[in-house]
């Protein structure tokens, strides 16, 4: 019953025998393989169109990298005050960008608006010279609430980008989760919809670690091989990364580990939500349930062997909150098991 | 016949064999695992003191996290001109060091010196606060040149280190290649000889992407955990890096590793230098060979399919220069069918 | 009717004829002059205790390399949201700690409290090494919306600084006109309340370009000179540069001037004060007035040719703010012209 | 007899008239005022054509944000290893750049040559991703040890840079110097050459602390702006620092200047060549002398109360080598009295 992130479960199988046939003879080092060159070839396929892509071994890195390539030192980019590059990367993305500031706006649901992103370009403009000038926006697709942007939510952000100048970059370290939720094409979420640049994520969802960043542009790639490098962040033996997003890739395997994931995150859901002194504080549309619940069930359901963590408090909530997360690992028995354990520990706190 | 790189090999079977079975069930990630606390107490062995450890996926990332630890960005780090750091990492330390200088100085063998480190010295302090002020120096070991340090060698500069205030790094990308030249223990190569921080590497001698800097007294780690996040190099399965280097360890296998490469160079050498024409214009004291020999040779060669570069020219050396590397991956038969290939050749040439 | 900011006045005549004064002979560049020297000596005197000085150029400077020099690139300083080095300085903080980031709290009147900063403090520690970690305070005496902290204030923010690990920076852009309201000594104000660094302003206050940045313990300094000298920020002919800080402190020129500036600012909050439809804001407790007041009131001052800056909402007010500045060279003549226009104009309007 | 450095004399009375006079009523602050707008129109006569102006306090500022301006972080720079950005600002550009590298080559005269910039490039551009890239050359005119470069140097200098795609960047520290040798235009030794951008220095010619960064083409200056603001270069009494280099400017005090400093270098280098045991070691082309002598003939002069400072060691000179600089402020009487000490004490040592 571990739901303390989509971290904790190891590698799918189909991506550990990948790097293991991989493991034959002499290769070109740094990228110059057939793997990656294969890599690039399939993620055209999956996005319809003509990609510029680099493999990285982290989502901090993707994010990072991402954002320094399209960012100034001296821009700054949009956000919300709960983005994954905002308060879980320990100032990664001012560190890539050369000191370029996060402009933060709250949201309760993880979501940001189009109209957020133009009430903070006017405020910026406004500033002159003295105020940093915002050169991106970044929205994490599903968000770190366990939301979805819809296909119009993310048109409307990429139309005020246009507007405003500003590149759209799309924090996808759970795309997938989004994508079958959604249930429109890869090209629809981004490119079509106005995204520049996509971390797209694979570790959460079944990789051992591998992240590709994403170019719709190849225009706006520029400079980015010599950033990786000089980051640390180009591996030598490039095939071991490539191979693993082949492998995610392969036969919609990618797709096949996030529905079952949040499948598993709904049935926890499902479980929960009936339970009295329990309430979901947001929509499970991807592979997180935040539940809100008495402070002694909390308590109970760790003293039972229950793994997952306490999250930040929700306005309009006076119970504590706590974050379960699903992965291609989850099994409907853990999840079951937790359920049942919930609600029969729930029922003896109430008698 | 690749010898263009340590890096070209794959993976050593028993590395891959551990990250097989590491894929078991939840564990924490970003380092609360069980084997990355095995890596630590593991090297706490082989270096015989209590070792600060955090295992990264790449050299380049070893090498700036490390120097940007003891550096302040308004300092300087001390090195040859040929190191890997200066020439080969596209100014990472600089990146991470946020904008400190390299202060490079020349050596035909890339050992650096005692004495060198001194005259730089001097004419630092020298220029008082209009010039940077070197705060560690970097070695290699092996060097870039294939060329190892003495124990004593390494002493007498540990020793100007402490009376000039400096801290040492040593860039040991190809550690274990040089311990083995030298016979002597870990400690004696490092800590005992006055090093402070170690670039551990592990994926030349067989490692999938797997580095460990290792500070031999924990109060110069200060800071570490948070510069490696922020630079996007903590893997969250961080499970899978520190298990390579566990077994990277398990039953001496780096050491086999390693001795298996050097004595494939060595054949190499041997080989070679016994051919009219060929000249090794480096002594050869771990897996790498650097030959002058006529062009019409290195092109007869690659046109048959050997693999490998050309170096930069060595003064008083008319021929051009290549650079053979050996790994654990290389096969006697395969040095054999080199050396017999030159040799005819060179003769087929010169008749 | 220039309010527009203390900045738009020029040289106050002192400081300007000690620059003229200074203009003799050849003395050493970069600060080996005497005149430096004897700032330092000056400012010993005016805090009681063994400060470590550096003159600079502009607020902006001042401000940036003094937390650059006590907070590391991955680490952090807590702010409120309208402080000037997270709106006004278009991210030089940020440029200058190499990527360190502002965690800002909300303030409706500019101040921050010691339970904010507890606050703060308490959610990162929570974060772990994927959150950034604050290591100093930053408050503005007097603050961007003319208030005040009381000595008790910076005594209550200072005690939780050292018993969270934090560094207390004060920027004292306008540390005079704060120092004359409060009728405390600069010791008083700063050390004795607990602040480690303090940014000491005297451009706004006078100066033709002068601010310096004082240390109260010389330990904390460390490295602040090469900081200034690779910023750009070390004048050659420095001592233009110490002695319109010397002037500025001789006979208690700066007291009188912020004195001055203080009666102005009150003699114009009294004269708005009484105008229907005007409400101050803000406590006037420095030199800037900040009043809400009807669109077209505000048009019909600018059209007169009173020349001051709109400022941002004040939430609870319906009406515009302004904001209006006085200074050194502010003039009773003009406040009165001015408030006895808004008073006419108001009265016109009201008819 | 101070002669260590044009920086040692105070400020041009003109330069300092016009300080004065400026010091009068309100304008607006950040470069807003008229003296500001004045300057950028006199800087286009000057140059004779459409240059985009900024003013800064000091020239590692000038030099630091012109270089970060038109090179990426990941890039380098092509100078010399004597160069001022190199030796002198104690990593300002590398700071101001985000760690992009200096990528020096050896210059016994100061001088760097089209022929080292093409091999510069060829070295770099083999490197690949592993290398940075220089995207920028630097010279100095006046060069660091006196000398100058003609104008079919920049030219030639100029035409490589177009072919390699790099910016070709004049740090002109002592541009007048240099310009009134040479007896061409300011455009023939810029634009008409290839240079684009330059830091225009009138600090050590005569201005209290001015320096103006000039850009030849607006589309290079894109963010300037913004890097300077951030950077606190921008100075809020912008008035003060503009109307030094429009007063420097006027009149041609700029090349009067400039010209006294030049011939007060030929004369003290024609009083020294003829003593026996002095050797000029450069060719005396601006305000800079440099002369080998004794060691005892230095400490005399010194003893004698004769201000300068010994240089770095000339190869192929056993004496020891002094670095003489002369100002709009030196005396033909300095001249003469340093000359004669010099003489006779050389014949009582020869005695």
């Amino acid at each position: 019953m571990n739901f303390a992130s989509d971290n904790t479960a190891g590698v799918c199988p189909e991506i550990l025998a990948a790097i293991a046939a991989a493991n034959e003879g002499q290769v070109p080092s740094y990228g110059g393989d057939p793997a990656t060159e294969r890599l690039t070839r399939k993620l055209r396929d999956v996005f319809e169109t003509d990609v510029t892509v680099f493999a990285v071994g982290t989502g901090t890195a993707a994010n990072a990298l991402a954002l320094a390539t399209v960012v100034h030192p001296y821009g700054a980019v949009i956000c919300t005050d709960e983005a994954h590059i905002s308060t879980d990367e320990c100032g990664a993305p001012e560190f890539y960008m050369g000191g370029a500031k996060l402009v933060t706006v709250p949201s309760a649901t993880g979501l940001l608006t189009a109209m957020q992103i133009e009430a903070a370009m006017a405020r910026a403009v406004e500033g002159g010279v003295h105020h940093v000038l915002p050169e991106a926006v970044s929205i994490t697709q599903a968000t770190e609430w366990g939301t979805v942007y819809s296909v119009d939510d993310i048109t409307a952000i990429g139309q005020v980008c246009r507007r405003r100048g500003l590149y759209l970059h799309m924090d996808g370290a759970r795309f997938a989760n989004a994508l079958v939720q959604l249930g429109c094409t890869p090209a629809e979420m981004t490119w079509q919809a106005g995204v520049d640049v996509l971390s797209f994520g694979a570790t959460k969802n079944g990789a051992l670690a591998a992240e590709a960043v994403v170019f719709f542009n190849p225009a706006h790639a520029a400079g980015f091989e010599r950033r990786r490098k000089r980051a640390g962040q180009l591996w030598s033996k490039m095939r071991f990364l490539s191979v693993q997003l082949e492998a995610y890739l392969e036969g919609d395997l990618w797709l096949r580990n996030a529905r079952h994931a949040n499948a598993m995150a709904l049935s926890l859901a499902a479980g929960l939500a009936c339970i009295p002194g329990v309430r979901l504080v947001q929509d499970v549309q991807a592979n997180e349930v935040f539940a809100a619940m008495p402070d002694e069930l909390i308590e109970a359901l760790l003293a039972e062997g229950a793994v997952f963590y306490r999250w930040i408090e929700v306005p309009g909530e006076s119970d504590p909150v706590i974050r379960l997360v699903t992965s291609f690992a989850t099994t409907a028995e853990e999840v079951e098991r937790f359920t049942q354990l919930a609600r029969t520990t729930a029922a003896g706190l109430a008698a």
